[in-house]
């Protein structure tokens, strides 16, 4: 610590909380963990661990009367899970609809004629600096695809007359807002 | 790696997601991190980095034609947010709706007459194993509470015929799904 209010060691403020110090303790494949010590506008210091993270995409595809659902192995949390298509901001300079679109060719095969950004939203932002995008993506016209064999990605076609069903066996954050908001914009006919 | 399915170094089966080896690599004060390999049930091995998450509560408390909000500093992604009450589960044995109990205190000063059971969703189900369990709280009274100094947390109730303008507003996931139940919920006049 250094009598500097931004720290001889630390980088540029963001949005009032001033980077101290910042030391890399894991530089993973997908995890890259630090300790940072921030310093507050009134000055209290805080350590907090951090993760860093490029950034994300959720789709909401509704194809006609359904909306098309995932389900793949999550291993971090011990389940295969039923999820709505998304995917890591992992291309350099690529920007979200970008990314989204390649996404919802990957993997549900589906390209959308009419996008709209409904969005975004942290995951965890006590500890993970991961923020997702939100996409609704309508008027879907099949491409060609090659699933990656590693995700091992099962395309769920799910009725949106049963969608307070998908509702209550989802259970991911980002899915659930997804489906949440697409339950608000739904009139049964279309979304206007 | 072994012969046996299960792996010789590894833990039991988690919803057919086996452990085959599990290599801690930072054990911090709120991140524990290791990286895992898991054998699927058709028998491909994968490499994961895993957050390690006692789980976490998150509450929307109603306080007549309010809904009570924090807004505090989340250093992780450089921002002050606006928030739902949250907390984590970390005294050993307590059970969620304990926890939000003592959450609610902690944070907004308030203990409820009634308690609904909203569900619960993985914050980040590639990397962190955090479930958040969601509780809708109503009969609102105060109760004596000493903020906790380091979080530095600001109450901010908003009112519910605000709502829209509030989900505009917040951008974390859990705190988003709380919200868009409340509004699926929410008559104006109460919530059934």
């Amino acid at each position: 610590m250094t009598d500097d209010p931004r720290g001889g060691e630390g980088g540029p403020p963001i949005n009032g909380l001033a980077v101290e110090a910042c030391q890399p303790v894991y530089d993973g494949e997908v995890v890259d963990l630090s300790v940072v010590r921030f310093r507050r506008p009134n000055g209290r210091v805080v350590r907090r661990e951090v993760i860093a993270h490029p950034g994300a995409v959720v789709m909401v595809p509704v194809d006609g009367a359904h909306v098309l659902m995932v389900r793949q192995p999550r291993e971090a949390v011990g389940e295969y899970l039923l999820e709505l298509p998304a995917g890591k901001l992992d291309v350099p300079g690529e920007a979200p609809l970008e990314c989204a679109r390649r996404e919802l060719a990957e993997e549900v095969g589906r390209a959308a004629g009419t996008w709209r950004d409904w969005g975004g939203f942290f995951s965890a932002p006590a500890i993970l600096a991961e923020y997702i995008h939100c996409f609704l993506a309508t008027d879907l016209v099949p491409v060609d695809h090659t699933p990656i064999a590693e995700e091992e990605i099962e395309v769920v076609p799910w009725p949106l007359d049963d969608r307070d069903r998908l509702i209550a066996v989802v259970h991911d954050a980002k899915s659930l807002t997804g489906l949440l908001r697409l339950r608000h914009a739904w009139t049964g006919a279309g979304i206007p």
